[in-house]
């Protein structure tokens, strides 16, 4: 394959001839700059230079030769002749290394909102919008964390706890304790090193990490990076071309993968608009007419990823799976008791209530609120026995993962907070958070006079108001303006 | 007809002596001056200058010819003489420019909250005082869409959505999705072309635009403007002379109207009180005492056009209607159950339950809050068939489409939304808002796995908390200020 | 009586030899001084000056002449040597004069907060304290509005609504509309014509206003300045010296007032600790060490004015005052069910469901939260007929206005905002006030579709939650902080 | 013993040669330097110093006697060459120093509030982070003041109330009225003369106050200052040493305490991050790498107290208590009204209704909320006869005692009110803070209509919403952005 410096690459920079570095090839992609999904800007951003850093975290490293023709790569970049050009830090750059700099000592973080408080710091605009966007108004998102709040404890005493054993199995496999990270795509946007991290992270403290279908590490790479017995399971999103799927799942079973986790909350991408947004400053030249309504409708990182997910997938999809793989398979996303019943009835080994973190459907309810009434709808059909119940969204304390197994769930998945642990401390973030993930759940069984997780039960929690949607009326500002307010003594005088 | 000098005109601007052009013909209104309803002050505004800005949007166009004798017109102006004199920006003129320069491209606009805010900023203070306000402590007007905060969803999940069909009927109409533009009174207050702006978006979309009684443009103008075939609604506010609206009623019905909607819940108009704010500050000048009490207690745009409601109006009027016309007859108001099937029973062919978009009576309950129970109702008495219920009122996404469709609404009206993106972006604008509409509740069909209006149903919705009006508790202020709020690790220090 | 020169008085200024200066007479306050309810400080303020202003809002204008010996009384101040000496404008004065012209023309005030608005700067800080303070934490001060906030409507359509009429009777007296102004003390702190200006407002209206005991004018004044054939009501402060009640009641009666209000809400005044807090301010001189806690704990204006309300008030009292009066006899306080009924049964006329504005204890329900089974409880006992129901507290709308007469109440009162309305524009103020009422409560009655008082019913109000006290759970600061809140498109960039 | 100079003593203040004053001994700590269970850092800050103020609060008098060898007390300090040493305010002394100095007058502090508003000023900063946070989110902590604002009153008119007692007994003990200090530990950390100040403060009001087995002074100093015939009680951490245990409930037996109160909510101690953050504050030298993970995870104040705390403890514990002391004996920390009734069926004397504060198990439910339901559970047992049912948690008005004991209670702890008022104003403010206690107990009384507290009954309460969590649904920030508030008129122009 011919050598080409880097010299040469950067005459090509403008529309009718461009050349672009990706993964040391260089590439020819003045026909494709029209047809780019993402736009043309932000090929044209990096027009003559390496663009690896930009495309790896969204985009699958096989991409380029699937989808165009051979001849598009002209050759293989001469690496002296680049790492010879001078590098330049952009003002973001510099922002996020800054940041990176002034961040606290990890052992300063004391939950998981520490690490996302970090990450809104350190991480870059478009990972940022990528990880931490919602739907629409965001309410579902905010909710998932929110119902935990509806439910209260109810801690009973004098119960010898000197020993608590927090262990539980999922899927068979033995787990220190019932929590598993769950799939989230592209975390190279957050970490150079990608799912890899959260892999490593998982097997350092015996939970399961959930291999994601839109990685932006390849399969392979994420396997090769677990530790000898780890056990991993795959999150899918079913292709249009079953082929495709097919040969995901095999050759992940053939890997050691033990559960295939279908996602079923997602015939469509939600509407994230802090992504749409973010991606639209990005693409918005100055120089554009601000009231130009030309500009290509650009729907951030999420819809980039997401041509390949089919929308007709249907319960009669699910003997055809049963028929490829023998590994569990569940569905991820249910959200109403009939679909869990009907999940069972199918012959699925269980499901993960879920509603995408609350980037899908919002006003989707929480898994966490429907996690009774689910577990109720599979006892009185008898359905309860070997199909486990997970749910996904919110979890934020050990006691959110006391409140789930209280009501009925074999274990609990955590999506963001990995995600910003990952970003800001790498794999000691992830440990560390799943650390205090462990220790905070020790201590509610502690205090809740439990020793073990089958001695939980739903009377120790007061789900009372868990179905609750409290909508404060709207205010009253003429009156709230013409208030004064009480102050109490003690204010200090300003000299001090 | 006299043609008249600008120059002459000029000369006549003293209290004694006013002369104003409005659409090309100069007007003597020295003696009209102290009847005003408005107020003497925004006539002098004018006094010797050309009005027509100001007085087009808040009069109908004949008003003048109506109800002033023909000698107070005393010829043509020179349209040249005119066009000669200079044009003096002020700073209200300005302020309102920069601000359309300023405003984002349309692309960026992702929802109706966007229109709204981008017209808090390009509308002159009047309009966005008209539009925006709503009565006494504008509690109902917020109520309306935080009704459907308190309506959650229940998601199903592998359906096959890969084609979803938002289309339906209204009144017999085919459309493409169901919702309409609702009848507002005012446009030219923030658009120059007016209702015909809202009418071609209609168009566009396939939807119907239900035309006010109280347009800026003549009903003639609004139905010229429409496209071939397009299909209009006409909303009336019947006037104590029924000859008026008899002839209004048949002359739209001729013009090819499809539907009549009789507004019954304005027989007084409401307090806007920012509405009486704006105005009362457009009038009062620095040099009228503060404290004198004997300035006109003025009533804002709201109240200058409303002379022509009979709030004598009765379920007996109804046969009459039926009388005059062919068209469809629904009442537009309606705020109980009760009400509602006293409209079947009187053979109407519908009902809009509305609370006037909150500029009425406070406290009014929202129409989807009523829903339920309206169809409810409606079905005991067996008269839920042929009987078209839709609703107006905080309609706001994709997702309030999806609710009122499933409690039973045939439809949902849009008011102030059409109105800001009328104001903000023309005809692009309507057209984007309505886009943005018909692709949320497309989403919204495909992730709550239906793929037809009719496959919508009540039990898609959690409804348990629809009826609560949750009112908090008044603040703590000493505890509150007393606290010491946690604060998360990661705040940047201030050097960066 | 001899006369003495201000110059003379002058020197009379200090601790061991104080004169001042009260309503034109010269008193020697030496003896009375460490004696004084109020603390020396204030009367030291005044030493050798004229103490007029600052006494008379808060004393009987007889209190000397029956509290303290005649020989304090000196003579009669020379009016011409006083008029003499040079007037000095206070800070505060000035602050005060400054704020009032300032203040909007009163055809600005669309409501009653806009008078409590205005109120707050134009009062001075003791009258603001006073009139503006609640018990404790203000809670149910603050609550009484609320509460109708709870409440919301069910408006009716198609009603011939042209005449509306408000009219009522109370206790037998014909009135514009089912609004009096309550007793409240202490008016001169808000206008120097204090009481009558209230007189003066409600004859204006033909509505009824209830004379207070601890008035700042005396009775007589306030009844001289009532209207010819206007009605009044008296409220009473029962003196544990029954004779002082009994000559009071007797006097009244034969002056022609129609209802005699026994309070029973106040056996021990409330915390008000906005005016502890002001009175103390007033009181601590700035030389006294900040740590000495030997200041006399001071109670403000409201404590200064109680010292006659005898707390072994009971039922059994009420016979005698069947025996002294054929007035009508109401007691005014009652705040349950229970004592309602136990009222109807010892044969009184009616009650008030009050908790004093607030101003008792904290916690209290608000009046028109128990309305509604305060009816059913007499009803179910049928003790409801020639038996009236009045509220007040928190009244500020005239659809509050409605929600009371739909629960059952013949009146409801209003303190406050009649009292706003009286600091701030005076006569003018309170019939604009009083007006502003009359008029919203016609606009929701023909909003309601009902023509008269008799046709509002319970039917007409939904008070699912009116006896819902929502306290939000703690807000949830980590997840506050870390949160990014979506911002709408369109803000203005900062040069315009 | 061998004296030292304050130079000899200033010149080992090396890591490898560390000589500390504390209680004016000197000691070698050299060794036990790497041992120290709150870090080297805090003692090499005092090495070569006198330590005792740092030390005293957090530690045991006679902690160092019983666990460091003999040999480590080197002799006495000579306390003249002490003094000699000129002495430096540190920057935090002088802040702290400052804030007395501008706090405000004793007599200005009308409620619980504003002593703790006055304590954030005038605490250490370690002293503030230990006595104000709670656990995790301090959800629990906060709800157990909002919990009484859940409870509305149904106040009785027309009872003689004159004359009000409030005396009762608690454990056969006459007390003043239903209120006790219960045990905090550290009292040290926010007055010099720690615990003694609180005993000192019951006597004068005579109440009891509960001596905390973690107190600053030694058990018997805080006895010995107690007044002739003043009652205490004991709260004991049961040690996995029962020797340890058994001699200290013996010892203060003979010592004349009334009452075992043995807490049973803490067999591991919550997570309170604000005490961890600020120990991490202080403990973090700036030239630690704000990257390095391997900074000792620290755990604050609360922590480095609680080594002896048994977590094994159970019910068959009881009997063996009951076996050493003839005291009765209560559990304090029971949330369940199963393990109230547990305890009455294992012949315990009582409970206490107790979260510790807010301060072990977030989420963990108010005392008052479950009071009700724990009296409703005894009663139907039976059991709630000589068996005494105390709360603590968030009591901050008289009104929270009254409603307590409406619902059952015996009496009442406070906790963090009673710290507050020692470490701002010492024995003055803690015996003032009672004070108003007191007295706001009576008014409420008073104004509720009842003389004794044996008159208090549930009826007089409002607990429809005792038991209900409400959280809102998350804000709509769009729509609120969009939202232009409605301000009243009356602002004062910015030239006032």
């Amino acid at each position: 394959m011919k050598l080409l410096g880097a010299e040469e690459v950067a005459k090509h920079n403008k529309k009718d001839n461009v050349w672009v570095i990706i993964h040391d090839k260089v590439y020819d992609l003045t026909k494709f700059l029209p047809e780019h999904p993402g736009g043309q800007k932000i090929i044209m951003k990096y027009a003559g230079k390496d663009a690896t850093k930009a495309f790896a975290p969204i985009h699958p490293p096989d991409i380029i030769a699937r989808f165009l023709p051979p001849e598009v790569c002209l050759g293989q970049i001469d690496k002296q002749s680049l790492a010879a050009q001078p590098k330049v830090e952009s003002a973001e750059e510099k922002q996020i290394r800054l940041a990176h700099e002034a961040k606290p000592s990890l052992s300063e973080m004391y939950n998981s909102f520490d690490f996302e408080s970090v990450a809104k710091n350190v991480l870059s605009p478009a990972a940022w919008a990528y990880y931490s966007s919602g739907s629409d108004d965001e309410v579902t998102m905010r909710e998932n964390h929110n119902a935990f709040h509806r439910i209260w404890m109810r801690p009973r005493v004098l119960v010898n706890v000197k020993d608590v054993d927090t262990t539980t199995t999922m899927l068979g496999t033995k787990v220190d304790f019932p929590l598993y990270i769950t799939a989230t795509a592209l975390a190279k946007l957050g970490h150079p090193e990608g799912e890899t991290v959260l892999t490593k992270g998982a097997a350092m403290n015996n939970i399961i990490y959930m291999v994601p279908t839109l990685a932006s590490c390849s399969f392979d790479e994420i396997m090769d990076a677990a530790a000898p017995g780890q056990v991993n399971w795959l999150q899918l999103y079913v292709n249009a071309d079953r082929q495709v799927s097919k040969q995901f799942v095999q050759h992940a079973e053939k890997r050691g993968v033990k559960g295939l986790f279908i996602t079923v909350d997602a015939p469509q991408l939600g509407r994230r608009e802090k992504d749409m947004r973010q991606k639209y400053e990005e693409e918005a030249p100055d120089e554009i007419e601000r009231t130009n309504t030309q500009v290509n409708r650009n729907a951030g990182a999420a819809r980039a990823i997401s041509n390949f997910i089919d929308p007709s997938l249907t319960w009669e999809d699910v003997a055809w799976f049963r028929s490829i793989t023998n590994m569990p398979i569940l569905i991820k996303g249910v959200q109403t008791a009939e679909d869990a019943v009907l999940a069972a009835k199918a012959g699925l080994q269980g499901v993960v209530l879920s509603n995408h973190g609350g980037r899908q459907l919002d006003f989707a309810p929480s898994a966490i609120e429907i996690l009774a009434e689910v577990m109720d709808a599979l006892r009185a059909e008898q359905l309860d026995k070997n199909f486990e119940v997970y749910v996904d969204g919110g979890i934020r304390r050990g006691s959110d993962i006391f409140k789930a197994i209280a009501l009925g769930a074999k274990g609990v998945g955590i999506g963001r907070p990995a995600i910003y642990a990952m970003s800001t401390y790498g794999v000691s973030g992830v440990d560390h958070l799943l650390n205090l993930f462990k220790t905070e759940l020790e201590m509610v069984m502690r205090l809740m006079g439990v020793r073990s997780l089958s001695e939980i039960n739903r009377n120790m929690v007061d789900i009372r108001n868990i179905k609750d949607h409290f909508v404060a009326n709207p205010t009253d500002y003429l009156a709230h303006h013409a208030y004064d307010q009480p102050v109490p003594r003690g204010k200090l005088p300003s000299k001090l």
